[in-house]
Formats: C-alpha cells, sequence, structure tokens
C-alpha cells in the first residue's frame, strides 16, 4: 500500500454561527463546534485512508473564547499520524469576526477515527509521511497521545505504556516509594 | 450559599436517531452524540448552579459501539464536584433497541461547565454534598481528572499538580533517572 | 404473550428550547412541543410493545402556560392501557427554568400508537398490568377515552358507546325529548 | 372592529416529506405533521386577526393513512369563527405522490389560537362573516366544539355547556336517571 | 402522451421566516430562499411530468426587498413551457407581514428540471398548453430564455441561437461593424 | 479608504452530504447548494468589504452532475471586483467522493452582495485589486456580467450598456434592420 503525504489530508471547513447554534447569550454552544469538528476531521481522515471512517475517540478539549453569532467558525484538519487502521486528526480552531476583520485562535483538538470496510470490519490504511519539522514533532508525539488515549479507555496497563513513560518522568514524584 | 445534593442535577435525556444523525452506515455519527451530552451535561450544571452556564472542556472520550438508525440514545448526567465557579459533570450513554428491548452501555465521559453572570463572568456556586458510596469516589477522583483537564490545556505546571501525583504513580518509571 | 407493568415503558425526555423553536415573542411555538411529545410517547409505546409503532391519534391538548427560549422542557410519558394491537400513552409536560430553579406543569396529553409487523400490519403486543392506584384509575378511564376518540373520529357509533354513557350522564339534558 | 369573510384567512401549505421527517420505515411522522399544521393554521389565525397569535389548542387528531418520503404533505387551513380574542381554524391534511399524479385525504383538524398584544395580552379580533354553505355550518358547529374543547380541558362544568347538549342527545341513555 | 394545461402545474408555498434563517439583522438570508424556491418549482415540475425530476439551472436572480422574521413567504410557481425532456417554471415570490395585513412582491424567478427515469436518464413528458395570454406570452419567451440560458452555459454557439436575436436586436449596436 | 487584493477573500467551504440533503434518489437537491454557495460567498464578501452584506443577486447557475450522499462538496469563493458598495464573488465547487478519492468540478457561479451600514443602507467599500493573470480577466469581465445582471433585472436601458456591446456583436443578427 502506498504511503501518503500529511498535507494531502489538509482539510479546511468555514461555518457561520447561526441562531440556532447559540445558548441564550448568543455565544456558540460547544456541542456544536464538537459537531463540526467531528465533520471535518472525519474528512481529513477519509482522504487519508481513502475509506468509510468511524469515529473512535475525542482528546481532551478545552474551549478558551466564546464565539459569537455571525462570526465564522474555521477549522483546519490535517491527518498526523496513521496507525494499522486508524488515524489521528489534529485540529486547529478559530473564530473569524469577518465585518471586523479579526481572526483569533479559539482551541485545538485530536480525534482518532477507524478505517472500516463493507462489514463495518477495520481496514488497513497506507502510512503517512511526515514532510515538515512540525508535521515531523506531531507525528512523533502522537505516539504518546494514543498511549494516554488507551491507558484513560482502560484499554492499556501502566506498565505496557512505553512512551508515555517520557512524559511521565516530567511529573513523577521524586522519591516514588 | 447553601450547599446542594448530587442526586439533585440528576438529568435523563432519550433521543431518538434520526436519519440525518447517520452516517452512510446508518450509523449514528460521533460529533451528534458530543451535541446531545453537551445539552445533556449543561442542564445537569445548570440544575446544581441554578444559573448560566458555559461549556469549559471536554475529557477524553471513546466510543465503544456503533448506535443505528432508529436506536433511541440515553444519556444520563449528574455533578461529580462543585469547584468556586465551575462543576464537572459525568455521563452515561446507552443504546437501547426498543423494539428489541435491549439496553447497552456505549461510553462515558466527563463534560465541565463555568457558572456565569449576565456579564458573561465566572460566578460562585453552592458546593455539592455527595451521598452514595460512587458519588463519593467520583467526587474524589474529580480532583485527579481536574489536574489531568489542566495539565493537558496546559494551565498546569506538572510540580503543581498534587493530586494526579498518586495516579502518576502506577504508571511511573520503577527506577526514575 | 407475556403481561408488562405500566411502569416499564416509562420515558423521560428533556429538551432545551433554541431559537429555532420559538415565535417572534421567545416562546415556544406549540407544533415543536407537538413533534417532542409524540417521539417521546412513541418510544414509551415501543418499549411496552417491543415493536415499531405508528401514531394513530392524538386527543384533544391545551397549551396553557408560554414556554420561553432557554427553558427546558421535560415531558413524561407512559403507557396506560393496551388494547389488542395499540396503545394509549399519557404525557405530563414540565417547563423547567434552571437558572432559576423553577418547574411549572405546562400541560397532560394522551397519544395512541399501533404496533406493526414488517408488512406494517397490525401486531397484537402484550396487555398492561397497572399497579399503583394512579395507574388503576387510568387503566380504567383510558376504555372511555378510546370510546369518545372513535366518536369523534366517527368509527364508532353513539348508541355502541357503552362506556362514555356514563360520562355523558353527567352532562346529559334533564328533560330529554 | 370591521368584520372579516372566512375566506379572507385561506392558507395552503406544501411541504416535501424529506428524510429526517421519516420513521425508520419511510413514512411521515406524526410529529412532524402535526409541527407543520399548526404553522399553517397559525397564518390563517393571523391572516384573520391580522395579530400575533399563541396555539391555545389541539383538537383530537386522528391519522389514517401514512406519508411517504418523498411525497408532497397539503395543509389547507381557514378561519371558521372567530370569538372574542381567539379563533378556531380548520385545516384539511392531503398526500400528493406527484410522480403518479395520485392526491388522497389523509385527515382534518381544528386547532385554536388567542391573539395578543405586545405584553401576551389577549387582544380583541373582528368577527368572522361565513358565506358560503359549508362555512356556515363550521360556523355554527365552531360553538359546540369549543365547548366540548373547555369540557375536556375542565374550563368549563358540564351544567353549562348548553350547545353540547344537542350533541350529546344523540347518544344519551333512553332511561336516564 | 397527453398535453397537459400550465394551470394543472400550479403549486404555492408559504413558509413562516424561523430565526435559523436569519442573518445578524434578522433579514432572510437569500441562500434559504433559493432553497425553498427549489423545492416549490420542483412541486410544479412534477406535477407536470408525472415524475422524479432533477434541477438544471436557476436563471438570474435578484433580491429587491430584505424579508424580515416572522414574515411569511409566498411562492407561486407554474411550469411555463415543456421541452422534449426538461421544463421550464416560473415563480413570483411574495413577503407578507400578516400581522400588519401587507403583501409586496419580493422577486421573481425561472428555474429549470429534467425529468429522470428510474436508471436517472432522462425521459419525454407531455407538451403544455397555455391558456390565459399571460400563459401564451410567457410559453413564447420560454424559447429566448432557453438560449440565453445555453449561451451562458456554453452549450450554445451563438450563431445557431435564433430565438434570442430578437431580444439582441434591442440592444445591438446601432451600427455595428 | 485602502485597496484590497482579491485573494484576501478567498474562502473554501467543505460540505459533507447528509440525508435531509438528498432528494429520493439519493442525489444532493439543487436548493441546498444554493443555499451553501450563498454562505460560502457572503463570507468572501463580507472579508473583502469587513462589512455585513446582503445578497442582491445569483447569477445564472447550471448543475451539471449529480452529487451523492456521503460525497463533500467544496465550494471556493473569491471577490472578483469591487463597485461602490457591493462586490461580485465567483465560485467554483467540486465535488469530491472521499473513500474512492475523486474530486470532480460541478459548476461555477456569480453572486452579488451589497456592503451595509447598521440602518441597512449601502456602504462604500475598498475597491479591489486583481494580482494574477485569471484575476485580471474575471475583473474586466465582471463588468460585462454586470450590466447583462442590471439589463435581465431590468434596472439597465439596452441602449446604456455600453460594455456589453462587445459580447452582443458576436451573435448580433448578421443584417440588422
Amino acid at each position: 500500500m502506498q504511503e501518503k503525504f500529511a498535507r494531502e489530508s489538509y482539510t479546511e471547513m468555514n461555518e457561520l454561527v447561526l441562531p440556532n447554534d447559540t445558548n441564550t447569550f448568543g455565544n456558540l454552544m460547544g456541542g456544536r463546534l464538537l459537531y463540526w469538528m467531528d465533520i471535518c476531521s472525519a474528512m481529513a481522515a477519509q482522504k487519508h485512508c481513502n475509506n468509510q471512517v468511524v469515529t473512535v475517540s475525542v482528546d481532551n478539549v478545552s474551549f478558551k473564547r466564546s464565539i459569537k453569532l455571525g462570526e465564522v467558525v474555521t477549522i483546519q484538519a490535517q491527518v498526523t499520524r496513521a496507525f494499522n487502521t486508524s488515524v489521528e486528526v489534529r485540529m486547529e480552531i478559530f473564530a473569524q469576526n469577518l465585518p471586523q476583520g479579526t481572526k483569533v485562535k479559539s482551541n485545538e483538538a485530536y480525534y482518532t477515527f477507524v478505517s472500516i470496510d463493507e462489514e463495518g470490519k477495520p481496514k488497513p490504511i497506507p502510512a503517512l509521511v511526515a514532510e515538515t519539522d512540525t508535521e515531523k514533532i506531531l507525528f512523533e508525539e502522537a505516539q504518546q497521545r494514543r498511549e494516554l488515549r488507551l491507558l484513560l479507555a482502560g484499554k492499556l496497563k501502566p506498565e505496557n505504556a512505553t512512551k508515555i513513560k517520557n512524559l511521565v518522568k516530567l511529573f513523577a514524584p521524586k522519591d516514588p516509594a
């Protein structure tokens, strides 16, 4: 199976915040943003896999800034790494006030998807080739995020999480019992 | 400010999976579920805070089972702990096939919300009282999840994460450098 | 076919009133509430029938109180009685203003559903067992409501409406011609 | 206040049944039809009242025929009678299969609305003038339907329901106690 | 194949402008109107063709008047002419403020549709018979609009556009080179 | 007022075709595409104007290819020219089948918008600077399209349409009367 470049999966989505997307303060509801992020990252995943995909997990997402009615939400998604049958997609989210000409970063997030065949079974996908420095760093870190994800989902025992140990060292107790 | 019981915030939402909620396989899209979870947990948060709330973060969510067109998604949400101006809400999600009479657990998740006043500034809220054993455990663990959340969002330095160290110990390197 | 208890069909739905659900006064439109009530009562009917169901009729519904944008509509549905292939579902509807902590009853309603098989033909369903006093009263009265429904739909001749005669007596002319 | 003719309020609505309006059998959900009926009859009520209106009640509605995905729902609404501050609207609903050129009647229904001013208080409206024979019959019967509606809503005592007694006579017990 | 009258395809659609249909000024978005116009004219086309239809083109549409939240959009559509396998539909669009009793014309437009069979191939349709003077004029002009449409879509060479030459003459240079 | 480059207004929108966007053949409805095109081009117009905008007109749009359920619609919009208070936006629309890795051009279109102030009155906007060869050609032709648009909307008399005469000459009658 032929390898694919990270940039080949790049997908940008721009959505206008309409009344039904907002709460009583006229701010975009977090859930609506999570919904758009799922669709945008699924498109990026499909581009890499050339296959139908299903959402497997969403990493921690924090909402730092309220986005207002009439603003535009820009979501930029790109696959960071492909595993056997799954991909990790990273997104950067921006809020644009077009009349004022402002564009501020709202947040970042990682969603993962599994590639599936017609019977709904996992299907192997091409490996991903990182080209730029940023892509290479994201590719490396993807393994750590994957272990944290599996740990948090209870699918990986702590002692088998080899990669995350580096991260753990950073805040490990100085004098472990 | 008067304390409130965890159970007072309990909220259940039942949603029928309609065609526009599904992908080309007739399965519920992950993003739609995240949207419903946001609304359901926001209701639970509002019940505890007696105030408007805004989504602050979503913890890792993993999707273990596909939910089909025509099935019913049941979301059960309850506040686990209140901090100064924010709450953590835990949800259990089930998929019900009513004609077949089946109900299986789909996943769990934690969303956090901040209580805000009319100017959109954080507003103090009542403390939460855990009554049952499960509520007490969730209350205790909430502090750890909060530290992990802040760490992952880059808002807390590892050396200041006092509570998470217990968790870390579990998978800390046996022979730290 | 095994009997089922009334309480087994209990279903609760909580919906947040969003902008597109409201008229120009910011009040929930009656039609949107009727739509949610249909979905909620259909879920309750499906739980009892363990089968697909189709809406057959809606009894008189009166709207006594306006529900505002941002409030939560709570619908509680339970089957009152099962006939050969159909069920009557009773609903109580409440409007909650969560920031203010208020919950007021909005209205009540009865929807009926028929259980259907794969070809769309009526399919027999289990009998319902009423346990509490309230359930027993609702069970008894269901027969009268059914006759009124059939009368109003022109499917039952007045002289064959045996149960409703008791109700009729209450406001029958004192000196009939 | 000037009187208005019944025909001045005539409103027709045609809606295409889309996937999200249907259940898993591809049939229009009853609740979606009730929603469209509310909007169509509210338009007719607004035409007569020249005022904002709010749904007050829905009379018994029975669904006799399933309407399929891709068919067109035609709703024809007209005010039958105006009371002090409220109107009764009658609707006939048809299902059209345009490719096959068929149009069959699905059902009839009555919705009532109250006319309200800017503060949400009931506001007097013009009287309605019935012209055709059908309009005159519907005008007369409107008083009986109103009494039945008030009786069923518990707002009218049986002994004060003067008009409905004629209807009652039809199926009153032969030998009243 | 039997001819059909123009009036047999007449279709009227009335839509209430809801919050999610509007921009931040509370005015109906042009795109939402174009969407409703597509559905309304497709219904008219289906009535003439007694067949499934697909949108082929939209002629120039200009929006002359803003339509407000809470107003009613009335679309009146009728087929003007049938070609071998396609029809042209003309629409007049009105904005009604029902509380104020006003109805003003918003714009006009022409959409064209092709009739297709089960495999998605063009399928012959009945000829259209224009009866009134207006219908006859619209029928005649339809040929010119068709040529302009094909010219603008690059499907017709100028020298083969026989009918449009009359229109062209009107604004042809007085002294052509 | 400072001039702005054409490329500064570039906006890309990617939308997944969901069930409710399709007709009974599972093809995207033309009206839904026109709706998305309106939002995408309005974003491009807002970027150039740094102001709220309102749709003024839609030029002829022809639909050449059906787009299927589950495919992705890509809309690329850029302002071609700014007039005193209005802009013309050109769009290219593509249909992507991501699992198959195909991307085909569906159609092109021009929408125009007027820039408005808080009272809804037209507001002057920056001039547009075309840089590339394609941008320069589109800039030049924009004047002709504008005249055709005004002619078709009846706002410009043929004798005052100076620019379009060149286009007209191409297919003007050889021996004008």
